[in-house]
């Protein structure tokens, strides 16, 4: 692997309510310099939870995303809050989104999304041992939440409406996780 | 599943060389009333490959981030080109990135990044039958190629420099989708 690249210089060049782009000058270890933008994540960094409601059911829900303007079927998750544990933010989305609460709470790993141009980190929780708890959110309409089989994963992950590669791939991540705590 | 919102007015109110911005003040079908932020993906779209040097065997790249500032291992992928289908700018990506192109490319499916406040979708393709074919890129250094057997997932998404949701949702569907294409 070559030496780091030297960042040169960083510079805010936009920002929003939920957005920062920053421009960056950077110089690889050959000497080429190069001028990226990224985008800068503020806040607490961000959850995602498979929630089991048996070993072989992970708990999805029926959300509506803005981004891709139609509903998907993903993961409960959602931002941190300050002073939260990736295992306390990710009860709280369940207690909002699922109306469950989980006795056992196992941050796998943490995933970037598009780690070439966004600085975003999201923990991603397993929870088991679930048991009803609601908590209210900011949810703008009920949620529906989608039990789905851990051995119909490609099948999940080739419906139209589900498209969330970090869903994707925590589910997956959630079932070797468990063949491999428990072989059969 | 209830009324899709409406989304009364949209508006942009960043842009930069890479990112757009854009404002959405949406009803849903209750009545509540909420103001969104959500990136808008410009150009044609984008493409993630899982080259298989062969059926057990997956092709990674180890590439500098710009966005976590540091060599994230990661499969090839990129931006397609005006005019491009998903499985060309796969060919392109590879000969550019791992110096191979690829007799017979799947379509699979296309991912989301983060639904709810990115418009970006990601065509995932699976590239069988390599062939040594190298073209040049805008890659600022050298890349380094790093085989992963397929069996071996899990311990590849929990290190530290292999983080990427895209990335690891591809390889397990590319493990599975082999699986039940080819069963033991």
């Amino acid at each position: 692997m070559p030496d780091k690249p030297r960042i040169n210089q960083r510079q805010a060049i936009a920002r929003t309510r939920l957005f920062q782009v920053e421009a960056l000058d950077i110089t690889f270890a050959n000497g080429t310099r190069v001028n990226y933008e990224r985008l800068v994540t503020s806040g607490h960094g961000a959850v995602i939870v498979v929630p089991l409601r048996d070993p072989r059911t992970a708990l999805l829900i029926r959300e509506y995303a803005a981004g891709t303007e139609r509903y998907e079927l993903a993961l409960p998750k959602g931002r941190m809050e300050a002073g939260e544990t990736p295992e306390q933010a990710a009860n709280r989305e369940m207690m909002e989104e699922i109306g469950h609460a989980a006795r056992r709470l196992t941050c796998l790993t943490d995933v970037s999304l598009a780690p070439g141009y966004m600085s975003h980190r999201t923990h991603m929780v397993l929870a088991e041992d679930l048991y009803p708890q609601r908590a209210t959110g900011d949810e703008p309409e009920p949620i529906e939440v989608v039990p789905w089989p851990l051995d119909r994963l490609l099948e999940l992950a080739l419906r139209d409406d589900c498209t969330e590669a970090r869903s994707i791939a925590a589910l997956y991540m959630a079932r070797d996780y468990l063949q491999q705590r428990n072989p059969a």
